[in-house]
């Protein structure tokens, strides 16, 4: 019954690399392209036609022969690349000992599981065979939690570099016009999307193939000590989000608190010394932060699926190229994000601000739709017409287009999900403008209005969800879960673009409004920035829905591999576990959100005492000290993410080691379905304050004008809504994500300790 | 094995009906002793001796001669004392053709299960005996529904009744100090608390033995039956709290915006229009709903409690001692109340405004340790040394020893919540401190304070919890965790009555203020207020808790009744079940807090136009039109409850029907764990704003000094926080436990019929 797939070994050994050097290939020029935008005032504007300056514009030009412009924009960015720099080696200083650590604990741990012994063992699932000691997976488990925490670092720290060698250049270019502004932003999008999914991929690719060589036919020792990678990625991502959430948030509440509220100065106004610590965290929150978050749940789909995978058909008749399913999905993705890119950047030109959220919106479906055929091939030509997956003691069958319409209905639930997200976030529907409209009351009914439609926004996401794991698991059990979310992920290089899009118009706008540049500039910085926000939020919905999916996955990959078969509610063990995991993710945000309050205080009083004591702040004739700002920040930081890290990586080992399994595994259900609910509430909500301040401030509409201008008690009111929402949306919404996955791919790495050692408060008793 | 109980069935027929009458003649008693405090002027203060205005005094008397303060005092507690009455009839319009609706609806679906036979069939648990027709069950079901929504109404109008009739008089004693003050408020508590504690034992005891003529040895279809009663409870409840809630928040979330944060005059101010239906409000949420609530969590706990009994050994072998040990706790619960009571009116007298809490707290603490020992006896003598508890189809061995574990770590952990509860609510701790320090930077960080705060403060009450659960339900499974529940709620009567206590000093202050008296009186009903906002707090906490707990055995219940044994989180029906689940809430709260937004904001509209429009408003010369904005709410709430009511009531027959049992099985589970948390920290996050707030105003510490005076910019932004968490707190907060709850026993009663024709798309497909 089992059949070959039509793609040879050898076609699946070549494919994957070369998609992935292509997606580098194409990052690497997008880069090109960025630069080509001038920082430097070597050569005078003289008009010799070569320094990017006097190309056929589309709309009038301003100030684009203003050297000191171009300096001042220069510095600034220097300024902010140096601080995100020096707090991002700070961090990794800090999770490099956490990472030493951790590592130690899992060979450790794993390698404890039969007593450190050399001699190989009957495989856990096939007991005719013999597989590699558990000693040795203990060993190559903890390389590749290495290698998954490097990855992860690195494409964080790309990420925040591109940023910022971006956001001066979309500043001068914004000069010439939406159009060539909107261009170079999205662009320097697409290096970071398309580095990090290629990248992703290529080392998961090598890793794989090099642990090959040691554990030759062991598939299953070889994707179980894979799953390291994943927990790596995740890891690091949880630190990166945390540490960068805290510094961006508390950087942001205390700047607008004292700035725009009590100073009435505009945002990013260069008197603020709160005013780079603000930008330097837009890049290490919302950049590294993000790339660092997505890779991770790239890494663990991956890894769930081929964890699963190995004790399926696939792996017991060692066909590789079926095994590598989930890498070719990825594969094609990258091919079709590139062709996406192209509508954006040439097929189709943004030539008017009305233009730029569609533009936006419409890569969300060209490469849903190029995908869908993407994936139809690859289930085609990658997989046999019919094969086994393991689920949950039992194997089930499954054909091709079974698994087809997993990945399916994965990539189409995050389409559904990203319009919600829109949708509730986006100022040009009704229920932004409810919220806008409420803060003629005052910032109370604001705020009730505010977190009314976040929990409101849950509705639609959760029922695709749902819809999602219901069609997979049916299919496929926890492989297609795994797989639907890896279709969910499948168009990341794009997804990441637009969602790196955002921040980067952000400190565009923010260097335009520090280098003075003149209110039209800003006014078109702004409108990119408008259009970013939704993106953002978009992206977080993505990363939310990817996250339910892929934690899923994961704990049905941990529930086989601790050799349990059902876990049942009605059992005490279970239940409790529920309940206290549905509880981690209200403990996890009541942490994050003190901290960013607790930071936010300091940065308040800091900020107040600059405008009091330096003399001539507010004048604009003394420079404010941003370095103090820069170090509260990071100090918050650093400090702040170590109680919730340990937290969500804690948790799972105490619960394994003292009750065990069953309740572990009641944990993991419970954090996931309630963290999931409280992720996308507090993103959405958080989304729609800032963007109802935007729409009132725009005033674009007469009833938006009725609620302005700035200044007025409405405005006064959305700005506290978005001053709440600041952490929210930044800080504890979008880590909860991580931590439903980090929870259940930390459970899966250590379920072979719990499955031996696990549970010693029961076998007490 | 099994042996009988020392309590013989006679006794227990005697000692149940005795208990409750004795509550209730207490009851009556102590009305008898508020309503010595005379509201008429019949007599001129010529000092007779006889109005009881010349008794000796322990503070200083103040205005108590002055007839037209009496005279006022009558005429405001009257129009609250109308406007509830006439909301209440209002509302028990529209939800008696709901009751009719759904009494049908009953019948016909629990008579179609065996197609309205009217043939005698096998009993479900012993294929050895024959049971009533269903066809009769459904019948005794409804009327049993229908009862015990009768039964919840008339708690919730009786309650209301004696609130508005103890305001005016505790502001009338008020003039004589502190502590006539409190002995007024507490005595009407506790005539509330012990007439519904009372009378739900009653008319459940009654409905039962009344039963059984028909039922006779089935007692398998007599406790199937009595469900209803717990069904109806809980259904009136829900539309008591939502509709309660949103008047009550409407009126006063759109008073103080207009009235405090417009105007600038005080809190329940004569010329605020909206003053009276904010303290109708008080009368028909925090009374009716509450009372409507917790007599709802007691119908609910002891008909899980019954329906396990009867298909366990007690049911068996027709042991009707031990099948009455959940009705023999709560009876001995009242006679412990009672006792409790007297320690607050008659062995020790409050003389001071410090004397308030510690009173109020001491009533908990020597509740709990009396009725501990009331558990052992009850344990003791109406139990069997060893019995069976079915088990999910095994029968489970239980000594009485364990079932008294199970009672009392309910009872216990309902004084842990308590206490955590004020912790985190009271303004005489840190945290609630931190929350007013927050002011000092604006309303934004002082809501990101709060919401971290009530995040926080979800952690021990969820372990309390889950450690209730583990013990209860290890002990004795489901039967465990329901009498683990009637623990909880064993001194119902006095967690009531410290509960009413809150809103009757609420509305004392507010009619002293409208009534015109010194600035001296109101600051001693505040004093009674504030320590009322607490006891306020840490009633929701044990309505909270006690839901958990309800509703898990409730869950146990329908699973048994259902006839399924697992509910396994690895199959797709039930995961996306649980992921549904958990998203009600939100869903829920959304409705529920956006309905109070949207009346809240006519409210202001129509409280503005009266303060532009009506010449002489604020100079006191001219009178508010208080009647709008009464209908105002009243027609909000009308029409606002049904949606939220709608998703409650309706989600459990659509998903049973369409879905099945599993599906709902997990969505019960997944509503029980997420919901609780929400419910927790709503209720904690709007309490704890609502006393920083009062901790700015009452300016007791230095700290608390440099926060205010009222009026001050921290002021201003503690009212924020307080107006946002008004509907936190009283609305979408507390109505979350009857949403777990309800859910669940709903399920329960159609178990039968979901099991017979449920899950119609899964058996299409």
């Amino acid at each position: 019954m089992v059949t070959s797939p039509i793609l040879s070994e050898l076609g699946t050994e070549i494919l994957i690399p070369i998609c992935a050097v292509i997606g580098i290939i194409f990052s690497l020029f997008q880069w090109y392209l960025v630069s080509q935008v001038k920082l430097t005032v070597e050569k005078p504007a003289a008009g010799d036609g070569k320094n990017g300056y006097t190309e056929a514009l589309i709309e009038e030009e301003e100030g684009v022969n203003d050297h000191t412009v171009v300096q001042k924009c220069a510095e600034i960015q220097n300024a902010i690349s140096e601080g995100a720099t020096s707090f991002l080696f700070t961090e990794y200083q800090y999770v490099g000992i956490f990472m030493v650590i951790f590592a130690v604990l899992i060979f450790v741990f794993l390698g404890s599981v039969e007593g450190f012994s050399t001699s190989s063992k009957i495989c856990t699932y096939d007991a005719t065979r013999m597989c590699k000691p558990a000693l040795m997976t203990a060993v190559f488990s903890t390389v590749s939690f290495l290698l998954g925490a490097i990855t992860s670092v690195v494409s964080g720290f790309l990420g925040m570099k591109i940023a910022t060698y971006a956001n001066a250049r979309t500043t001068l270019e914004a000069r010439k016009g939406v159009s060539k502004a909107f261009i170079v932003a999205f662009r320097s999008g697409a290096v970071m999307g398309f580095l990090l999914a290629a990248n992703g991929l290529l080392v998961l690719y090598i890793t794989i193939n090099l642990f090959k060589i040691y554990y030759g036919d062991d598939w299953e020792g070889l994707f179980e000590s894979i799953t390291g990678y994943g927990l790596g990625g995740s890891s690091m991502a949880l630190f990166g989000r945390v540490g960068g959430g805290i510094y961006t948030k508390a950087a942001d509440v205390g700047a607008d608190l004292v700035g725009k509220v009590e100073r009435n100065i505009p945002e990013d106004d260069p008197r603020n010394p709160a005013v780079i610590a603000d930008n330097v965290g837009d890049n290490v929150g919302d950049i590294a932060g993000m790339g660092s978050d997505l890779f991770g749940s790239y890494a663990e789909s991956s890894c769930a699926a081929l964890v699963v995978a190995s004790i399926s058909s696939f792996g017991n008749t060692h066909d590789f190229t079926s095994m590598m399913y989930p890498l070719t999905v990825s594969s094609v993705g990258i091919l079709v994000c590139l062709i996406t890119t192209l509508f954006a950047t040439d097929f189709f030109e943004v030539k008017t601000v009305e233009q730029i959220e569609p533009s936006l919106k419409n890569q969300l479906i060209i490469s849903t739709v190029l995908m869908t055929i993407g994936i139809a091939i690859v289930s085609w030509i990658a997989l046999p017409s019919s094969f086994t997956i393991f689920n949950f003691g039992a194997q089930k069958v499954v054909k091709n287009w079974q698994l087809f319409l997993c990945v399916g209905v994965g990539l189409w639930a995050g389409l559904i999900i990203g319009f919600v997200t829109e949708y509730y976030t986006s100022n040009a529907y009704s229920p932004v403008q409810d919220v806008a409209d409420s803060c003629r009351t005052g910032a109370a009914t604001n705020v009730i209005f505010g977190l009314a439609l976040g929990y409101k926004s849950v509705i639609i996401p959760i029922f695709a969800i749902a819809i999602s794991i219901f069609v997979s698991f049916s299919f496929a059990a926890m492989y297609g879960v795994a797989v639907a979310a890896l279709g969910m992920l499948s168009t990341i290089a794009t997804g990441l673009a637009i969602d790196a899009y955002g921040p980067i118009s952000d400190n565009a706008g923010g260097i335009a409004e520090m280098a003075g540049m003149s209110h039209r500039i800003r006014e078109r910085t702004d409108a990119l920035d408008a259009a970013g926000n939704t993106t953002a939020a978009i992206g977080k919905g993505f990363a939310i829905g990817s996250a339910a999916l892929v934690s899923l996955a994961l704990f049905g990959a941990f529930v086989s591999r601790a050799e349990i078969t059902t876990v049942d509610v009605l059992t005490p063990k279970v239940f409790i576990g529920l309940l206290v995991g549905a509880m981690l993710p209200y403990w996890f945000s009541a942490m994050t959100m003190k901290s960013v309050g607790k930071a936010a205080l300091k940065m308040v009083e800091e900020v107040r005492r600059q405008f009091n004591t330096i003399p001539g702040l507010m004048e604009g004739t003394a420079k404010p000290d941003y370095a103090t700002c820069v170090k509260i920040s990071t100090d918050a930081s650093i400090k702040e993410m170590i109680p919730p890290g340990a937290l969500v990586m804690l948790t799972p080992l105490i619960v394994g080691i003292l009750f065990g399994v069953e309740t572990l595994s009641g944990v993991l259900a419970g954090s996931l379905v309630s963290g999931v609910q409280i992720a996308i509430s507090a993103s959405n909500t958080g989304g729609a304050w800032d963007n109802a301040k935007k729409y009132i401030e725009a005033g674009v509409s007469e009833h938006a004008k009725s609620l302005g201008p700035k200044g007025s008690d409405p405005h006064k009111a959305a700005v506290i809504g978005d001053t709440v929402g600041d952490p929210l949306k930044d800080t504890s919404g979008p880590s909860l994500n991580i931590l439903i996955k980090l929870m259940a791919v930390e459970s899966l790495v250590f379920a072979p300790f719990f499955a031996t050692h696990g549970g010693l408060l029961f076998k007490l008793f």
